[in-house]
Order: C-alpha cells, then sequence, then structure tokens
C-alpha cells in the first residue's frame, strides 16, 4: 500500500481516488471548497462498476495544499484552467522525489507541473477514458468506460507501472503505455471534436453521431488531429478514427465535460486541449485549420467566472 | 416608366418593390400568405432613406404567379430554400422575353432559374448590401445601407443597366456590373462568414467583431473565400477582406438574415450560400476546409419547417 494525495476533486478525482481508498491506500484529499461537505459526510461514488461510499472518518480531509503530509504520489486531478496556479495548489503538497501524477485532458500538463515542481521523482501523465460527472460535494456520478492510461513523462516506466499496478488492484481498467506523447494525442483524437462540438453545437455525442453534416464534421477533426499527430511523432493507426468512432455509437449518451463545465458558467479547458495541440501541430508544419476554427469559437462563447470555481 | 411583378415579398421584395411602385411603375405583388393582410392594410416601409407606404388602392395583389399578368420584369425576391419550387413559384409570371431580376443571396441562382424558365429574355443577378428585416405582413424596417449591384447572367449589359437606371431613379443607390460571378463571390466574402457565425454563436454582427477570436475566425473565413473566388476566376483585390471588415465594424449591430430565418423556425439558405460555393471551390481544385466545418455544423442545426413558411 502507499500513500496518495489528491488534489482537485472533479468527478475524476472523487472516482479515482475514492478506488485507492477503497483498495486500502491511505489517501489524503485536498478539497477547497468541498472541504467541510466532506469532514462531514464522506464521499460517495455511485458507479457502473460498483458504488463506494467513504465514511468521514475514513477521508483524511486538508483545505489546501500547504498542510497535507508528504505522500509518494500526488494525484492531480484539477481542471486544467488552474494550471497557471500550479505552484501554489499542487507544489506545497509534492515532498522530494515524489511521483506527481497528472489526470488532466490535453497536451502539455505533464511539462508544466514538471516546470513548476522540479523537485518531483517523477511525472506521469494519465488519460482517463470514462464518462463521470461530479453531482455535489464529494459526490460523483460514473456513468460509462473508466479505464486509465498512464505513461512516464520523464522516461521511467517503473513510475507508471506502479500507478497501475494500484489501480488495477482498486478494480481499475489500467495500462501503461511507453510513449506518453502518443497517448496524449489519441486522447485528443475524440476530445477535440467531441469537446469542442458539444458547447458550439449545445450538442450531446449521441445526437452529433446521429446527424451525417456532424459526424462528418467529427471524422473531418478526427483526421486532421491524426495527420498534426503523426507530423508531431506520434503513433496512431489509420484505423484510430473508425474505432473511435464506434467506441461513442456505442457509449451512453454523454455532454463530455467541457460542455458541463460551460454549461455551469466554469471556464473551458481551452488552453490544454486545443492552443496546446494546435501550437504543436503548428511548429512541426502541420497546422489544423478547422481545429482552429473551433477553438476560436470556443473563446468567443468561453466567459471568465469567478476563480473560486475554478477548483473542482 | 415599365412594368415589374415582385415575387416573394421579405424585407428585400418589400423594400425595392415599394420604391419602384413609388417611383410610378406598375408593380404587381405576388404575395401568397401575405396577401389579403396587403389588399387590407397596403405596405408600409420605415426607411432610414425615407418611408415608403402604398396605401390599399396602390396595391396590385396576386396570390399565385399563375394569375398575374405579364410585366417586364420579374423580380425574384424569395429565399433560395424555395428555388426548388421555382417552375411553380415564378415560371407562371414570366412573359417570353420578359427579364427575371434575382434578388436572392448565394451562388448559381441565375443558372436555376435560367433552366427552369427557359423563355426568360434575360436574367440578372442583384446582390442587396442592405440591413432590413420584415416586421409583419407587408410591413419592412430597413435599418441600414441599401445599396444594390446588378449583372447579367447572358451577357447583355443593357438588362443590367435598365435595372440599375429604374433602380437609381427610384431612389436606390444602384450600381451595374460586368463581371456577376465576381459580384456573386465577393458578396460571398461577407456573407459566409456572418450568416453562418450569427447562427452557431448566436450573435450579432457587433459581437462577432467585438471578441479578437470571433473576428480572427470571420478573417480566416473570408481569406478562405477569397482565395477560392479567385481559382473561380473571380477578381477580387488582396485589400477586399479589410474593407469588408471595416465597412461591418461602420453598421448598425445587425442580424444577419440566415440569423433571423433560424431564429424564427424558418430552413437556413445554406444550399445557396454554401453548397453551392463549396461545390464550384472544390471543382476548380480550391477546397475550403473551414467554410466546409461550418457549413456541416449549420445543417447540424437546421430544422425542417412547414414549407408554407418557405415563402416570405
Amino acid at each position: 500500500m502507499r500513500s496518495y494525495t489528491v488534489v482537485g476533486a472533479g468527478a475524476v478525482g472523487l472516482l479515482y481516488g475514492a478506488r485507492l481508498a477503497a483498495a486500502g491506500h491511505a489517501v489524503r484529499w485536498v478539497l477547497a471548497s468541498q472541504a467541510d461537505h466532506v469532514r462531514a459526510h464522506g464521499i460517495s461514488v455511485a458507479s457502473v462498476e460498483g458504488d463506494v461510499f467513504l465514511a468521514p472518518t475514513d477521508v483524511e480531509v486538508y483545505d489546501d495544499a500547504s498542510s497535507v503530509p508528504a505522500s509518494e504520489v500526488v494525484l492531480v486531478a484539477l481542471k486544467t484552467t488552474a494550471n497557471a496556479r500550479l505552484d501554489e495548489l499542487v507544489a506545497p503538497a509534492v515532498a522530494d522525489g515524489a511521483t506527481i501524477a497528472m489526470f488532466q485532458n490535453g497536451l502539455g500538463v505533464e511539462d508544466r507541473v514538471h516546470r513548476a515542481v522540479p523537485r518531483a521523482g517523477d511525472v506521469v501523465g494519465a488519460m482517463c477514458f470514462v464518462c463521470a460527472r461530479r453531482t455535489g460535494p464529494g459526490a460523483v456520478d460514473h456513468i460509462d468506460y473508466g479505464a486509465v492510461t498512464v505513461g512516464s513523462f520523464l522516461g521511467r516506466p517503473e513510475a507508471a507501472t506502479a500507478l497501475v499496478d494500484d489501480l488495477v488492484a482498486a478494480g481499475v481498467t489500467a495500462t501503461a503505455v511507453d510513449d506518453l506523447a502518443t497517448a496524449r494525442w489519441r486522447k485528443l483524437v475524440w476530445n477535440i471534436p467531441f469537446n469542442g462540438l458539444s458547447v458550439v453545437l449545445d450538442a450531446s455525442t449521441d445526437e452529433l453521431l446521429a446527424s451525417p453534416p456532424a459526424r462528418q464534421l467529427v471524422r473531418d477533426l478526427m483526421d486532421e488531429v491524426i495527420v498534426a499527430a503523426t507530423a508531431c511523432g506520434a503513433r496512431i493507426p489509420a484505423s484510430f478514427r473508425d474505432e473511435m468512432l464506434s467506441t461513442t455509437d456505442a457509449m451512453t449518451p454523454y455532454a463530455p465535460s467541457m460542455k458541463l463545465d460551460h454549461d455551469a458558467g466554469r471556464p473551458m479547458e481551452i488552453e490544454a486541449i486545443y492552443d496546446a495541440p494546435l501550437s504543436s501541430a503548428s511548429a512541426v508544419g502541420s497546422p489544423m485549420a478547422v481545429v482552429s476554427a473551433l477553438r476560436d469559437q470556443l473563446r468567443f462563447l468561453d466567459r471568465r467566472v469567478d476563480p473560486a470555481d475554478v477548483r473542482r
């Protein structure tokens, strides 16, 4: 058993943190605005893969990163919109040599935390293929899927493997990958079309795929991302686009996280999911014109919200 | 003085038809669902360039194209969404040798009416740079601008010049052009970004231009249209994009016609404004990727409505 600190308690932090806690790991929760509620009521996960309830006496709650003891792994499940404040929200929780696990969307998040917290022993990226939403303080509804892919940013596969072993022992489908960049780009093949279009067209995944023009646009966006990803050195087979479409066809109708954020008045993860990939693609001479247009539409629709809402 | 038949009494048909009538031309109105109201109450134009009121006794109203006497000019101001029914809505009103003037948006509308009504003596295209909206049966609010550009589809400049002369004498700013295709593409440089984005982003022209990312997207779309237009043989100077942006900056904040249509539950003019230009551009090897994405978004949002609503 290892010690974990979970920073950021949105759907992802609550779901995987609760599974690790239920499996016997010492999990410390940095919960900000949810702290008092969780101290009183615990954490509840309603899940297609089995519910979890952590009673108040079983939950070690902290208000901020500076007060939490040193853990072996710091699991960062903040929205990327909070990444400008990693030195404040995450760094104080990281002891020398600890592993930082970035349970976030987008590109460039490992590099960012590595620069913000250089004393980490390793930085791993974790991509969650999961349909889940936070339904209230300390409460999450896990609707479908749930697999996690983990890769090391610093080229030390042991850190990724150790996290995968803990997740698998906790009942999570998890896989270690050699090539983190490829895994990040593969997730973007889904995130770029579905997150953005769900917001701009005010539609769920099934509505988009049931409409021939929207399905065509999803396909075009996926193709554009795969071309850029390949130019950036990622290895994505030609069949991947159709595989993603079939997976989504089979998925419970779902509003992606960016749509949930926008509908709730929270800022959208435009920088990590759009700006960073666009910038990487441009740098290798493979601009993504349609992705860029979708990004501009999202920027138009994005609204500033109170910084307190940025934490999840 | 000449005789005119106006088919389609949306903002454009009412505005220019009323000016021609006020100038002394014999104007016959084919009004479909607005016929009874106009017979009882006449036609009212509230205009920045001077109001016009045509009393019931001064308005020659017909219910459909088959009952109207032969006129020298048939002014078609139907929405292009009705163009599949030109043989029913327009053809019966056209006498041998008459001029058909297409007061419509988009590309390919002259070719379409020429094929549907081959007995016309000439077909001219008229592009209206006007901010106007129909406010009720027989009533239009003319908010800003109003210039009309006219070109002959069959290469007979006299037909265009005759229409321009009538419009100018009626107080309308009008210009004849040699190259109808260039004029059509120039109008698309404005229509393609502003009509589509106003619907997809639920925004007026000033909101789009005040937002840096939306302004950038307007600029990118205009550039894509200008490249395709040039490949199609249209002559559009490099300065035209910035000219269009400045013109729109100076415009009264405005909801383009496609937004008015969509908000009112009417079908949008996607075929004429997007499909036809995309098809022409592809045919010369100059695909418009971002325009195509915007078209797909509009197709997703388009809703079928009762065919009775197609006439304006």
